[in-house]
């Protein structure tokens, strides 16, 4: 199936904040998402994250939220921060297509490398950067503090 | 001891690209750092990242890379991405407070967490982020894809 890929506007966080919701509770976490439609906006209009959206019949029914960081050792780095399909759209190439419009993205951005993390049951989505050729990381921890 | 903590300008790079070699080679990893002090100067053009760098008689001798990122479930996020003190001056109170001001400049910018990654046998730095309170995640694993 051919989506529509295109870079998300204001317009679409509505959207996209649902879809966010949607991957929360896949990964069992239905009540982790306390950043509200408004933060999204304000963090959009700081130039903070990009989204790249896909479209089916004008609706939006996946996407790549991402935002440019930067690797001491490799230079500038694209952090894919969510990917998610409608569960109704998935196995229909929809994934392939938004992860293959990120990496043009960060090619066409001078980025290095596209880093993101994976939960380590999630298999479908192992399975997909396998196929994919992506590196996993081992020996590293990640650490977080609330402020 | 006291060092003075300030942000780096551009003219600080090529020491800070000097603490990011250390750091590398404490990590067994001394070939792994292939962006150049160019690479720093055209994405601190670009705003991509800040640093702050501690000071000793007018010397750098420890510093936080950083950039502001974003968490679809929390919000703004202030991303740690190296953090070194040179060797003679560890153990000497100078990690703590670039933590600290790490810390203070995320409130600042209205960050809601800092996240950060640690190498699971490096046992000095464990013990100061478990002294401090930060959250060990688990479950996720880490991918990239170099472009």
């Amino acid at each position: 199936m051919q989506a529509t890929i295109r870079k998300a506007t204001k317009e679409d966080l509505t959207a996209i904040h649902e879809l966010v919701v949607e991957l929360a509770i896949y990964e069992k976490e239905p009540h982790a998402v306390t950043a509200t439609i408004k933060d999204y906006e304000q963090a959009f209009d700081e130039d903070i994250f990009e989204v790249l959206v896909a479209e089916i019949n004008q609706e939006i029914v996946g996407m790549v939220f991402y935002y440019m960081t930067y690797s001491t050792w490799k230079g500038k780095m694209l952090y894919l921060e969510d990917f998610v399909v409608n569960e109704k759209f998935r196995k229909s190439g929809i994934g392939q297509q938004l992860y293959d419009a990120l990496l043009e993205v960060g090619r066409q951005k001078k980025a290095v490398l596209v880093k993101w993390q994976v939960l380590d049951w999630n298999e479908p989505a192992i399975k997909f950067y396998k196929k994919n050729s992506a590196v996993f990381e081992v020996g590293w921890l990640t650490c977080k503090k609330y402020l």
